[in-house]
């Protein structure tokens, strides 16, 4: 048995994979495979519509939210967001960057719109910046965050304070704990770290910011307008990954819902922020302890080539996806919804005795 | 057993469907699922390049082109294609529109750039223009045609005649026939037809097309040459179908490669063309001869009543997917490579017996 820590692609929960190996060449009876059916057929219409209710009750959206599912993945949306909620060359939008991926999509809104860094890019990223620290725009389109930093191992613990109209990339930390929706304007998530396989996003948005009035011409198959309208079937969507994702929904609202998965995130990364407080320095985590992931757990040890054999040892016993981002380094254990406590705790126990076996 | 004629998503081999099958929770060795795999683990790279190497020996591809797996299917590339190849306002591009989807594309190039219709749209598509009637402008930046029209059942029987820097869209009828790669400057398919699940793009495109001097901004998951750059996985790409690509393209080289899946296509469409000529008007063909598709056979019957209880009648001897598509109403039948002679067959036999009995 391998213990997947992967980044994303990442784990999908075993007994979803089985079921969706049974009824590989059968879908819902119609005797043809999942991979073949028409987005267009009764069948697929009633998953996506079951998968949108599922996604209504588990995240409780209200009524003037939509569900899209959109192609390009959450960095499309980096492009694609401003590019539908820019009205004016006037405009001003909100950017905090606590990491890799809001710095990407800022630089990305900085093509369509003006763009104002709530807090300068710091030259390091260790930590989500102060409330009172923070210099918001007073009239801005939107204020932008990422609310975990998959590369880097931050999280916002709460839903950012602002008066302003909040856009959230959640992509790292979707479904994994409970939220107040009509806090924000809109949500994303790439579905590929707690869903379901990639090459699909999914945006809650609300309804006021759906709109035709745009600065500049949207591409068809992201304009929301045009999708909301088509269910997300304007073009042909990935219906391999929305049909996963409906059963990782189903998976989710059978196991305990978001409250219990919630309880299981603070738990898995309880255990391996533990093993790195107790180390004595063997191992370092640098994000500040408030702004710590529950998803990604970034950590250093003391040489690049303790890191490696780290590495190396690791996938000795199967323990596989622990190697830092490329462009961070370290290590990095991804603990998505489906990664389960065993594994957690496997890989706890490997750290200590690599410890002791390197000390 | 089901005989599949859907449009798109379409019937993928039976072989390979057993291949994912079988192998869906250990992906090369690993362990894993291939919808848990790192787009960077060295087992994807190796998928990826094994898969351009076989696009590259099938199509005999240039070492002078790039093959590119992008998100947004062919819809996305109708926006992404004008975005990259762009450079100045005064720049002029030529558009052949033959059915929905070139006129699809075309509409989305005005937003970018200034569209010359090389022949007027005509008001019912019952076919390709004659050569002779082209009105190409001198100096365009390219000329975009589709090689075969899914929803109308229109296809160019040969490469365009032009001087200009071809564009064309084969979603449709890719991998179905012989090409000569050089003869374009881009060639552009969504896999859902004749290659693999929905959710994914390919893009065959001549390096000297592949520039940063651009008018418009690219969305970074659009940039070609970023995507040249990094292998097609700038962003997290569509894992699963690029995955099926690749079992899909070995399918293909091991039974007769271009040359025989194209004589295979001939073959299955002149069957159907044949039953609809040799009913006495009972069904009726409104394309012309020669621009008459291999892959989307269109015809009607004498009214929608009788189309409605065709459909009917096909599902209940499990024909399946011969409903034309909404914008244009009456019978389609799409006899993509999967699509085996049998079940032509099948449906032609199917098609008398209707007919005797309706008559």
């Amino acid at each position: 048995m391998v213990h997947l820590f992967n980044a994303g692609p990442a784990k999908v929960p075993d007994t979803v994979l089985k079921q969706v190996q049974s009824e590989f060449l059968n879908f819902a009876g119609t005797g043809i495979s999942i991979v073949e059916i028409s987005h267009r057929s009764p069948e697929f219409t009633a998953l996506l519509n079951e998968s949108n209710a599922n996604m209504r009750e588990i995240l409780e959206i209200p009524d003037n939210y939509q569900i899209l599912w959109l192609a390009g993945g959450a960095s499309g949306l980096f492009a694609s967001l401003p590019l539908n909620l820019i009205s004016s060359k006037d405009d001003v939008v909100d950017y905090i960057v606590t990491g890799t991926w809001s710095k990407n999509a800022a630089k990305e809104a900085e093509n369509y719109t003006n763009v104002n860094y709530v807090v300068p890019i710091p030259s390091d990223f260790t930590g989500v910046p102060l409330d009172e620290s923070m210099n918001f725009t007073s009239g801005a389109k939107y204020v932008y965050y990422c609310d975990n930093e998959t590369v880097n191992g931050i999280e916002f613990p709460h839903t950012l304070k602002t008066d302003g109209t909040i856009i959230c990339d959640m992509s790292s930390n979707f479904l994994t704990r409970p939220i107040e929706v009509s806090k924000y304007g809109a949500i994303f998530a790439g579905v590929q770290k707690n869903v379901a396989p990639a090459g699909l996003a999914v945006l809650i948005i609300r309804d006021d910011l759906i709109s035709t009035e745009r600065l500049h011409p949207v591409p068809k198959v992201w304009d929301f307008k045009l999708q909301a309208a088509g269910n997300s079937c304007v073009n042909t969507p990935n219906v391999f990954s929305m049909y996963v994702t409906n059963l990782v929904l189903k998976h989710l609202m059978e196991n305990g819902g978001l409250k219990r998965f919630c309880e299981l995130s603070t738990q898995k990364s309880s255990i391996l922020y533990n093993v790195i407080d107790n180390s004595n320095g063997f191992y370092s985590c640098k994000i500040e302890k408030d702004s710590r992931s529950r998803m990604n757990v970034t950590f250093n040890l003391t040489t690049k080539e303790l890191e490696a054999e780290f590495v190396k040892k690791a996938a000795d016993v199967k323990i596989e996806g622990v190697k830092g981002h490329r462009s961070v380094g370290g290590i990095r254990a991804s603990l998505y919804n489906a990664v389960s406590l065993d594994s957690v705790n496997f890989l706890a126990d490997f750290m200590k005795s690599f410890q002791k076996d390197h000390e």
